[in-house]
Parts: structure tokens; C-alpha cells; sequence
């Protein structure tokens, strides 16, 4: 795909990356949609010479403008998951997605969700405002095991995190990895007893939707910590709430089914649980290294080269049954 | 000192250590005194009978106990600061402190207040108990310059977590040591204005009380935040109220001066502020490294060896002015 034979010009959400990152490539045109501003959608003769767009991060209606992008040929994400936008895209538009960008941000909300969680601060924040000052221990993050289910590039970065945290780490992923000491998905049930802290790190497929539910909760030791930071979908409600709302465990989410989760939602009066509304990737570290992929790709797509991070049409997916296992804990000293 | 010249019996504050880590040695009897259950204290015969005491852990008055031990020669706190238990004891009493105990512990606390605040973990939980579902980009811990204002074992522990974190860290200790970009205390003001976070990790001592107060918080950037594990005086109230009623400066506090912090003060009102009542130190990492401290103290005693953490009694420390600094930040890739 080059810029001869297709819409050359590209559309961006930020201002000022020339000014920030250098020039554009010659024979480029780069427009600006934040999606936020209202009214501010480009003319229609604008959006008729787009051929790439970069979609606005965290703004729910901006795949309405596809609509209006009749000579659409790739379309950049700055989300790691794409599922829902996947199947809004014409079969002739390449979906690119963000791969990386949420990393830090994801990994660190997730390690902030767990120590809130541990050393309770939720509970403090509600004393300090009602005037309590009443001390006592809590759990810790040191020396608890923690299952990072999805152990892909967000699951290192967390890892990484936990263990300076001096915990264990119990790597699960899609296939097991046993010289990297990755545990196959299919393994889960049987390590669910043995660990303190279950990190969700998944994207929604057809395998991963409703993975945890009531058998897998179930496993869990009492007090166990349940944390999903990747799709709402994966983990079912119902089954969460029932364990939640007796207080045998506990959880700290930052996605949620449905999503939002509304205002009357029993789960968000249930003891011991924390949730954030999906704000895991959007925080301070995200800009730079968004805007640093969106030069890099309108470089590629000047240069009529392969952008990054090309995203591969879904497929279905089947998880086989659980064997026994030994735990392949990760140690701090490892 | 040996068990031949004083008396041998030792006091501690946890039952069941023998049955968990071996028998006690020969010649030792050990008695145990939680400090929590009333009219639980052993009868005055046992008392005279005890010459190591192992103060049980954040109990305020355990004091009071030292009325009624006439013999005793030494003492172990587990706590790390001693700044209030010192006056207290005769001369002919060695005191030992518990360095080490806490420092998994308060660096995960402090860096889970960091987070918090970084990430608006308060804000959330009081949107999640009200019904709101209103997402924002917050702050982040990642690419943030974190200076670490008593660069002990503590403070070590906190860096190992920030580097792990993306964040720099900027040492400040009570001298300079170059080689190892430790930065002098002296230097703190010259430093401020550089740094996005600013964690006290600092003993009260006539040195440090009254540290940071209002010229130092005026230095801090717009939006900075200030964490305090230390002690509470180190950092001086009205100050920080100051600037934080603003909303000028952020803060996390572990301690306070007072502490507790009346229920009707106004900092725990003010935007911006995250207020703990003093636990870093208490979570579950705590206990086992109490426990082996405690175990190892008494095989020493009874061996009639040196006990560990020995404190040497206090002395008054100056500080001198200021210089122009370039700071050193150790960053995550070192």
C-alpha cells in the first residue's frame, strides 16, 4: 500500500507532533480530530482524502466517523484490544493496534489496584474523611503469590513490578511455555489453590469470555484477591458478586460487565471490593509513547511501508481440559 | 553480659516461637506478654525474673511495663524508630531497635500510597459507593522523579520498587556520598524544585524535626506530592495544610504531627490528601522477620553473645546551608 494508490492524507488526534517530533514526510497530509470537541469534524472533502486515521484514544463514539472515511485504508488503535472495533471495519480497511503504549500504565494501575487492595486503602481514605484513626495489620503484597493470567507484554511489565514487590509470580498464558516456566491456561483450576493474588490480563476472544467464573472462584483460597485489568468479559459478574458479597474473597477491577457498571450495581457497595472505571491505560505515561507510534507509523505510511503492530482477523479459540500441576513460581531472587 | 550476672528470663511477645523455630536455648526461660489482653500480665515474681524484654509492636502503653521489671538489662523494640522509648529506660539498659523488620513492609506502603495518589485510587472508590462512572487521565508513577529523603535500608527497598516502576529516584541522606549519587540533606532545597515526588523516610531527630516546612514546600513544582513514612515531625503540619488546602501540593501521609491526627483536623479534609494512621510498618510481611529477629536475639542471650541492632544513645546534629546542586537521579535502566 502506497500513497500513490491510495487517499494519502492521514488523520491524527493530537496537535502539534510536527512541532514536537519534526516535519512530516513530503507528500503527507496530516489533519487533526480529537473527537472530543464538538463540532469540530473535519469538512467532508477532508475526510474523502483520508486513507489512514488514527483513531482518538478512550472516546466511545469516534468509530461513528468511519461512516464519513469513504477511501479508508488503515485505521490505527491506540487500544491493545480491538475487539469491539474489529467488526466495525470495512474488510479492505488494515487495523493496526497499540500494542506496548498501555503497558507501563496498565501494569502499574494493576500493581496500584493490588497494593490499595493489601494494605487497604480504601478503608483508610473513608476513616481519614469520618475522623477515625484506628490502626491495624493488614496483608501484605511481600511474600504473597500472584497468578498473572494473560502473560503477555503488559503480564512482564507487571511482573516485573511484583516482583521488586517481593512476591511470587505464577505465569498462565494460552499455551504453556514450561522452559519459561508459562503455565497453560488450561492449567488454572488446579493452580487457583495456590495462589494469593489472581491477576486477569486478557483480551476478549471467544476462549477467554467467561473464564473465570464460579468453579475457578470456587478454587481460590479464602481471602484471595481477584484483579481484572483487561476485558470486563472475562471474569462473570454474577459468579464475582456472590463470592464478594459473603467476603470470602475480595476484588479490585478496573473493567467490569457490563461496562459501565451501573450506579445501582449491587458489586459496588460489596465488601472489599475496589473498582476504577477503566482507567488503567490512560494515564501520564501514555502520551509520549502514543505519540511516539503515530510518527513512527505516518513515517511508514509516507515511505509506502508495512505499519507496526498489523492486527490479524479474529479466530476461534477452545481451551481443553484441566490436567494436575506443579507450580512454577516465579521468586523475587529468580 | 551473660545469663551468669543478670537475670536470664526473657519476655516476648509472641506464643508458640519454640514450637515454629526450634527449642530455646539451655538456661533460658521465656515468658510471653502480648501487651493486648487485659490482666494478662505475668505475676511480679516472673517479672523480677526478667532481664531481655522484647517489647510487643505497637502497643502505646507497653511502657508502662518497665515499672515493673527491676532487673532487666535489655531491651528489643521492633520497631525501627526509637525516638520516644530511649528517654525512658535507665542507663544500665542496651537498647536494640528493629531495623530491617519493616522495610519490606513500609516501601510497599509507600509506594501503594504513591500509587493511590498517582492514580486516584480515593477519588474511584468514592465514585464507585456513589454510583459515578466518569473515567479521566490521572497522573502516573512511570517517568516520574521520586526523591527518597533518608536513603537507609527503607529507603533502598522504596528504590528497588520505583525503578521497577519506571520512576527516577533521587537519594538524599544525611551526607553526601557522590560516588553512590547519594545527595546531602544540605542540598534538599536546591533539589526541589526538580522533583514530581518527595518521600520522607526519616527518623525524628533534633536534625530532622521541622525538615521540611514552608520554604521547602514552596520550592516543590505545581501538582507535586508529598509522602511521609518516617515520623510525623520531620514534616511540619501547618505547612503542608497550607499548600495542600490550595490544592497547590498533594500528599500521603503514614504519620503526622500530631499523630493521631484529631478527628476534626482539617488536613484530612483537603483535596488532594491521602492520610494512613500510621501502618506502613504493620502488615503481614512484618511478623515472620519479627519472629526471626526475636528467635535469633535469645539464642544470643542465652549464649551470652552481643545482641544485634544495638542504638547508640542520641546525639544533636546540625545541619549546614544550602548549595547549587545538579541532581543525580538513578534512573530505571541503571
Amino acid at each position: 500500500m502506497s500513497p500513490t494508490d491510495v487517499p494519502a492524507d492521514v488523520l491524527v488526534p493530537y496537535s502539534g507532533l510536527a512541532e514536537r517530533h519534526g516535519p512530516w514526510p513530503a507528500g503527507v497530509t496530516v489533519h487533526v480530530w480529537d473527537g472530543e470537541t464538538p463540532g469540530s469534524v473535519p469538512p467532508q472533502e477532508v475526510l474523502d482524502a483520508v486513507g489512514f486515521w488514527v483513531m482518538p484514544y478512550a472516546v466511545p463514539d469516534a468509530h461513528r466517523l468511519l461512516a464519513r472515511l469513504p477511501h479508508l485504508r488503515a485505521v490505527q488503535s491506540l487500544s491493545a484490544g480491538v475487539e469491539k472495533l474489529q467488526p466495525l471495519l470495512p474488510a479492505n480497511v488494515a487495523l493496526h493496534n497499540g500494542r506496548g503504549l498501555h503497558d507501563a500504565s496498565t501494569a502499574e494501575h494493576a500493581l496500584g489496584l493490588i497494593l490499595a487492595a493489601q494494605r487497604e486503602v480504601p478503608r483508610w481514605a473513608a476513616d481519614q474523611r469520618a475522623g477515625r484513626w484506628e490502626p491495624h495489620f493488614t496483608r501484605s503484597l511481600a511474600d504473597s503469590r500472584v497468578a498473572i493470567v494473560g502473560y503477555g507484554s503488559i503480564g512482564r511489565a507487571l511482573e516485573a513490578r511484583l516482583l521488586a514487590c517481593e512476591a511470587e509470580v505464577v505465569r498462565v498464558a494460552r499455551r504453556a511455555r514450561p522452559q519459561e516456566r508459562v503455565h497453560a491456561v488450561d492449567e488454572l483450576r488446579d493452580l487457583l489453590p495456590h495462589v494469593d493474588v489472581l491477576v486477569l490480563v486478557l483480551p476478549e476472544t471467544p476462549a477467554t469470555r467467561g473464564l473465570v467464573s464460579t468453579e475457578e472462584l470456587a478454587a481460590l483460597p479464602d481471602g484471595a484477591l481477584v484483579v481484572n485489568v483487561g476485558r470486563g468479559r472475562t471474569l462473570e459478574t454474577d459468579a464475582l458478586w456472590a463470592e464478594t458479597r459473603t467476603g470470602r474473597l475480595r476484588a479490585a477491577l478496573d473493567v467490569t460487565d457490563p461496562e459501565p457498571l451501573p450506579a445501582e450495581h449491587p458489586l459496588r457497595q460489596a465488601p472489599g471490593v475496589l473498582v476504577t472505571p477503566h482507567v488503567a491505560g490512560g494515564s501520564a505515561s501514555f502520551r509520549p509513547r502514543a505519540e511516539r507510534l503515530i510518527v513512527e507509523q505516518v513515517r511508514r505510511w509516507g515511505a509506502g511501508g508495512e505499519l507496526l503492530n498489523p492486527v490479524a482477523p479474529p479466530r476461534a479459540e477452545t481451551t481443553t481440559g484441566p490436567a494436575s500441576v506443579s507450580v512454577a513460581a516465579v521468586r523475587p531472587e529468580a
